[in-house]
């Protein structure tokens, strides 16, 4: 079939407020071909992403996403991954490229899994899904007290591993940090795992980093994530070399399959953390996925929004039994809870579990879609070039 | 002072081919602060670089890049690094953020040098402006003949050193990118430097690249630059290992410090090529020439379009003499040819300076911005979130 038209709707909640929550918009992808649908999603800025899909070309290398896509042949996995490489390669001086490309990737694997009736997993090459232990991923709270109520919380929604972040860690002092530490493990008690997010707050600077250790490593924090920005590998590597038994993770702000494993190769990292709404799509999470595996380090999904974004995440690892926790958003907006029809609910052992239906297995409602749709248009030169779709437009 | 306003202007040629010339279209950045006026560019795709300026906030990590600038306190350098942080942790989760950043960071630095009527390099502490030797920066012939008779036009133009790149370089077989060499090392004779650039045409593909070395080995090639994409640290390390002579050259693409650093560290090059269009600006730009000196790495600019954007590029790196080299447009559009009253020419010895006036020493003629200009409308949710200034509306 031929991918016969890419439309992209970019929602909002009415109120964005200046927090770390990434669920407050969302940028959902259409992709049509052969009599079928299929979604993806794009993580963060939806505007920019509209614009570097339907932007003038600026010169060979720089081209908008869209001239590498409509109108391509899709009939088989390897040629999601040509797309992927000629998208790559005809955006290679437009940074916002892959983000792009990411929600894309992931509806022409859900619209493939549409016409082959399989789930995205199976047309990996996966040969069974096996179930995910979520951890609740969710912000610190103002205070301590905060924090050990938030973790309170989590124990009471049977939780075994729960996540805190961004908020005030890291931006005050040291023993502000520690008590908030302190306040989740005594709110988690003994045996539930901890993690701790420090949302890039440190850049790359490793002496604001290591007096942080002593806290985590005492609270038995499994993990301590994004310490620095992505691309500061040798800091990565430093601090993680001071900092065991607690691992330093990170990945999430990967935009290419080689960001992911330079972190493994040069940064000392023992959790990949992938986003598949922001390195390209699914095509490159299952590389970094395979990556992972053959370095014996750990593969984690990176979702903070809805379930079709967390369909998508959890597809590149499906297979990998030891690889057993997953990111679970716990404090999503009203887009991101509401979106589809059959989100990826807990079992009663805790475990969640992908979908068996074709594709991602996620349909989203369309009355949430036009309930929080901004329309778009975008004007250059006197052509519009870019004008918000209707959902009903087929 | 205070950061009044920021301006872009999208100038474009009538027809964009789809040709590796990067000088097609410009994205010009006017920053006003204290009565003074400051000019910068970014590098490529316009239409995005504006939208992630002035885009809806996702979260309190993918705010537009105008959050981080418009208000902001500028009277030193310092302050110049304060915003450049700024706008790179509010923007962590807004790929484009880099390149909407550069032509901004250039343009605070003008601002800076026009306020204190200095040259931008004396802001960033160097003592003496040093002559750089250009080399002639152009594409291949489409055939040998082509790139011979190129060679021999750059010879009647007394360049020392001359570059050929993309065109069709890398994409046919060995034998014909080996004629393409010598024919160019034949146009150019003996004494003349000679570069190629394979234009990421191998992406991360050692084996594809390892029989072009040969040729560029008996030519005496003096560096090859950009093999594989950016990321790809461990496959540069692996061509430089077999490419002695030769050097391997890269960071064009570098959207950070960190990208830039880490082909250093990991990636062997011998020569660093940044883009201040591209990489965040004029400040990281500083940064990674002063740790390419202390590692004893060539820092070389990326310069494809404008004279504005080429004052920019050669500001890093003008108190280095060792570091001679510089990239020097030689078949650029007619934007950049005539976008500034007083380009850089080269003098009776074939070197080039940077003017000795205020800032970047560049103010670009207001006919041809006028001739050039595109008007951009954005539209969201009903309101218009940018409409391209006239150039006089002070």
């Amino acid at each position: 079939m031929k991918i016969e038209s890419v439309d992209f709707f970019y929602l909002r909640i009415p109120v964005v407020r200046d927090v770390g929550d990434g669920s407050q918009d969302a940028l959902l992808v259409r992709v049509r071909g052969g009599g079928k649908i299929g979604w993806g999603e794009c993580e963060a800025s939806p505007l920019v992403s509209i614009a570097s899909w339907c932007c003038p070309m600026s010169h060979s290398a720089c081209k908008p996403v869209k001239d590498s896509v409509l109108g391509q042949n899709l009939e088989t996995p390897q040629d999601i991954e040509r797309i992927n490489r000629l998208v790559g390669a005809n955006g290679l001086d437009l940074a916002q490229t892959a983000h792009t490309l990411s929600g894309i990737d992931i509806a022409l694997w859900d619209l493939l899994g549409q016409h082959r009736e399989e789930p995205v997993y199976r047309l990996l090459g996966a040969k069974a899904s096996h179930a995910k232990r979520p951890y609740a991923s969710q912000l610190f709270g103002d205070t301590p007290e905060a924090t050990y109520e938030k973790a309170r919380q989590s124990v009471a929604q049977n939780y075994t591993a729960v996540k805190f972040g961004w908020g005030p860690y890291g931006r005050g002092d040291v023993a502000t940090d520690a008590a908030h530490v302190r306040a989740a493990r005594e709110g988690l008690g003994h045996d539930i795992d901890l993690m701790v997010d420090a949302g890039t707050v440190w850049e790359d600077d490793v002496e604001l980093a290591i007096p942080r250790l002593a806290a985590l490593q005492e609270h038995r924090v499994l993990w301590l994530e994004e310490p620095f920005v992505g691309g500061a590998l040798q800091a990565h590597a430093e601090l993680a070399a001071k900092a065991s038994p607690v691992a330093i993770a990170g990945g999430e702000g990967a935009r290419h399959f080689d960001d992911a494993r330079n972190l493994i190769d040069h940064g000392s990292v023992g959790y990949i953390q992938i986003d598949t709404g922001r390195i390209g799509g699914i095509t490159p999470a299952r590389r970094v996925a395979k990556y992972a595996e053959a370095h014996h380090i750990r593969f984690i999904n990176h979702t903070f929004t809805t379930h079709l974004a967390l369909s998508a995440s959890l597809q590149p690892f499906a297979d990998m039994p030891e690889h057993d926790l997953c990111e679970y958003p716990v404090e999503a907006s009203d887009i991101a809870q509401r979106l589809v029809h059959d989100p990826i609910h807990r079992a009663a052992d805790g475990t969640v579990q992908l979908p068996e239906r074709p594709g991602l297995g996620m349909v989203p409602d369309a009355q949430v879609i036009n309930q929080y749709l901004l329309d778009v248009q975008i004007h250059v030169g006197g052509d519009t070039i870019y004008s918000t779709p209707t959902l009903d437009d087929a």
